[in-house]
């Protein structure tokens, strides 16, 4: 029996796929009352003008013999080589929320109102996705200055742009294959890079030495992720790779574990204090765990997503300790470290915290650790920058990560020249200092003052509850959704917070992500929405979502 | 017993590491005589300082039981959760020559002459990567104009910037989210690129019709080629996926199926008629393939790499019938489209050639087709633009797609806007016209003499042969190697052809990659270069190539 057949006759675990545009693409667990039908193994495709036919020669092609034998009339009554049933089933089960249909639904929305469609609002807001720019909030002058320079080199000449962008692009120039952010780079990265980034680790965490070679640049970090993820997952069955995640988490995490097949492992945060990590609840996960798996990574999003909150140097002390005693490969996702908002946080680094607890943790305890270009005050996402940090990694084993690296060539090389102007950003003295700080600091501020905002609106509203947004760029709040609109939910397939918030699209034009994308506490629903758009926008936004929610409540109460 | 030690017992397929940076990372292939030994299983990691208990824990880690119970003295003695024999073993099996030990002795080369130590020449020479601007190539000003005033749209005000470029440029940036490069765009690329990209492809197919939802941009084609293999392949044993590829081939198909777990299916080329494809060298590695997994999808590369022959229409009609009647999923990689030399040759798109066959292949063959910013005129390679249109492909099927691609979030937003201005050129009467032209035909005309000058001077040398390089970038000559230096090579665990490369990058700095990389018949022996290199270069390069070569032949006769 293959693989496929299985996904789909198995009892346990079937993964459904349904077409209505409102509804999951995918749906976790198992079969919902009203739901998305399941394709039956006998049905024809869909395409097929022949559907008898089509139907045995898809099983002769399943059992590899030649089609032509099978078909009398020729090509045109072929049934396709890759359908639903034929493709790669763990592709199927990747899902990933914050693209989904939600995202997809207000799309069309946008559409339709272009086309003059009446709706009860004017505008989609997006507060799905942290993507800063979108939101209106502006490039850094500096940064853009130099890639402009490094586009168009002849701008060099051009006595409007200040020295020191002007220098920061000759240096990267030079770095480049003949002077060009055309050619190839080095795949772990250009080298220079890579050496502005070790020298801003060491400064970002008090001169903890850090090696350039330990350093790989990515295609934001998402790539990094997902390239550390491909080392570590091996072996069958019960020594399956298991690899811990929190919950609620950043769902590229379970998308990337399920196409490789890895297991994954939940960890509940805690809600009830500010969604913080407990260490008894990581024991409880890996002990269960170990009894179907081989748990080998655990994964940490600090400053978190969605859920905001900022890890204190104890918590992380605790958790590098965990990882040691229990062996397990960290990565450390810490692409939010400028995004710091609450009084009395600050966030720490897994690298720095490693070093401080002394060569027996230092020397040993495997990390990877994670940045971008996307977050923080710089917002760069359409770049796809970013680097990782390897820290006591195998030696044998790093020079298979270069190797695997190798096969994609290299890293987008402006996404490459945008993070070394990260690391390397304008100095004290130098002619462009002061303004960068003015606007770093500015969308800096602007951001924390967002994060008080939104907190403070939601908790507001009767049935929502938010915990401080202590850092990055998401509240994740707990919403109570009444019985009656539960029951409706189910009774079409959705997930009660995905009927909420896809209710809440239609009538308001507000985009945000149901908590089901993220991973909740059974029975415990939320939404996680970006504190992205622009002060006022966000007014309305919030105000919006507080009346939407009082009448949702009403009216299925 | 668990896949991981089952690879490294298995007396078949076993894969080998060495240390040594001369050898290569991975052989595929028995073990060879005297060759890179084979790390035991029983070997303790390279990084325990008590090897005894560092296996055992090993052991126990396998079995799934937490370490500190086999522990006394803690964490200092800890071997490491991620060794060579403990990470996934595909990962070990993929290969990659383009950037392999050659290139990494090369780039060690550089260093060395920088650091003053002598050598028998003065400059590493490299053609082992269609890398263009590297090699001095110079960009498109268009493209750059446009590209500094996306990055720095302040520009929009600055006069010297020709009309349409800014145009172009407010085009795009009215495209992105806040008007901005920095924002995510759509995963499946930016609508209005892929709007210009289906216009292109009209126009390049003579009026064939392009549906831009079938237009999915990609972070270089081998970003799209990945995602497409990853889409195919699955099953386990012989009903697993197998998908042909041409040799010679370019290796990331290789590293791709290696990485993936399917089965390569080698077809080879015609060396003898110009590296065509015959028909019934594909019937013959496909029956044969049937034996054992169930082959899918045909894999072609046209203009060819390594090979750079540009097949014939009629090659192309037949390769699409043999699709047809063998039920294969077609994969066309065109990103040298615009690279063909030859009198007489001429690109012919594998979807026109379809659509000209008439419905009955043009409603039912499945292809997918890649391109790039990379290659042809433009040599764009670190923008890392591309795109693929998929013709046929089943709509649930397509949906998943769009899914899988949305986890990445989005292709690099600069070389979306690069692939926008190859599809979306100057158009005549537009200012920037004439210089595009220029440039373009002055690049291309450059390459087509380099082209015929490598062809002219290889085939003066006695035990070197070579085709003529209709298209692409690459020579692949076949070169005669002397028994004894193939003894010599065997007993130090080497390839002959890398072995032959070696010498010649440390004696001349000639950096060139053996034709084992890209495989080859039993016996025969190649290397690829680039045509790449500036005239006066080249000709200096082929001349060492001779010398060498000539050397060579007399020292191991």
């Amino acid at each position: 029996m293959s693989a496929t057949r299985m996904q789909l006759l198995s009892p346990r675990g079937v993964r459904l796929l349904s077409r209505g545009r409102n509804e999951l693409l995918a749906v976790s667990g198992g079969v919902q009352p009203g739901g998305p039908r399941v394709r039956s193994l006998t049905s024809p495709p869909l395409s097929s003008s022949s559907p008898g036919r089509a139907l045995s020669s898809l099983s002769a092609t399943r059992r590899g013999l030649p089609l032509e034998k099978m078909s009398e009339n020729g090509v045109a009554s072929r049934a396709k080589v890759l359908t639903i049933d034929t493709m790669n089933p763990t592709v199927k089960k990747v899902e990933y929320a914050v693209r989904g249909p939600i995202v997809q639904r207000a799309v069309e929305l946008e559409k339709e109102l272009a086309e003059g469609m009446k709706k009860p609002f004017t505008e989609v807001i997006k507060a799905n996705i942290g993507d800063a720019h979108a939101m209106g909030q502006q490039p850094i002058t500096f940064f853009r200055q130099v890639l402009a320079l490094c586009s168009y080199p002849e701008l060099l000449n051009d006595n409007t742009f200040p020295e020191d962008a002007k220098s920061r692009a000759r240096c990267i120039l030079q770095s480049c294959g003949g002077n060009s952010m055309g050619s190839y780079s080095a795949s772990q990265g250009i080298p220079s890079v890579r050496q502005d980034v070790a020298r801003y680790v060491e400064r970002r965490d008090g001169g903890v030495p850090c090696d350039p070679d330990n350093i790989y640049l990515t295609t934001g970090a998402s790539d990094g992720i997902v390239t550390m993820l491909k080392l570590l997952v091996c072996g069958e069955d019960e020594t399956r790779t298991g690899v811990m995640i929190s919950i609620p988490q950043y769902p590229l995490y379970s998308a990337a574990l399920a196409e490789l097949g890895a297991v994954q492992i939940n960890y509940y945060l805690n809600e009830e204090k500010c969604w913080s990590l407990d260490i008894s609840e990581l024991q409880r996960a890996l002990d269960e765990a170990r009894r179907h798996c081989n748990p080998r990574a655990l994964c940490i999003i600090n400053p978190g997503n969605p859920t905001g909150q900022v890890q204190s140097r104890q918590c992380i002390e605790d958790v590098i300790r965990f990882a040691a005693k229990e062996r397990l490969f960290l990565m450390a996702d810490e692409v939010y470290q400028d995004n710091v908002y609450a009084d009395g946080c600050q966030f720490h680094s897994f690298k720095k915290v490693l070093y401080e607890m002394g060569p027996e943790y230092s020397n040993t305890v495997e990390l990877a650790s994670f940045h971008s270009t996307s977050k923080c005050y710089m917002g760069e996402c359409g770049f796809r920058g970013g680097y990782m940090e390897i820290i006591n990694m195998d030696e044998e084993v790093k020079a298979q990560l270069t190797k695997l690296v190798s096969v994609r060539l290299c890293p987008p090389v402006p996404g490459q020249a945008l993070m070394d102007l990260v690391v390397n950003p304008p100095q004290p003295g130098e002619p462009s200092y002061n303004n960068f700080i003015k606007e770093r600091t500015a969308t800096l501020s602007v951001l924390a003052e967002k994060a008080t905002l939104t907190e403070q609106i939601l908790n507001t509203v009767p049935g929502i509850s938010c915990n401080p947004v202590q850092g990055a760029m998401y509240s994740f709040p707990s919403i109570t959704i009444p019985e009656k609109a539960i029951k409706e939910a189910t009774e079409k397939g959705q997930q009660p917070d995905m009927f909420y918030c896809m209710k809440m699209l239609e009538e308001t034009g507000i985009c945000l992500v149901p908590g089901s994308g993220f991973g909740q506490r059974d029975g415990s629903y939320h939404f996680r929405m970006t504190i992205l758009p622009p002060t006022d926008k966000l007014k309305i936004l919030l105000n919006k979502v507080k009346e939407f929610h009082q009448n949702f409540t009403q009216q299925y109460s």
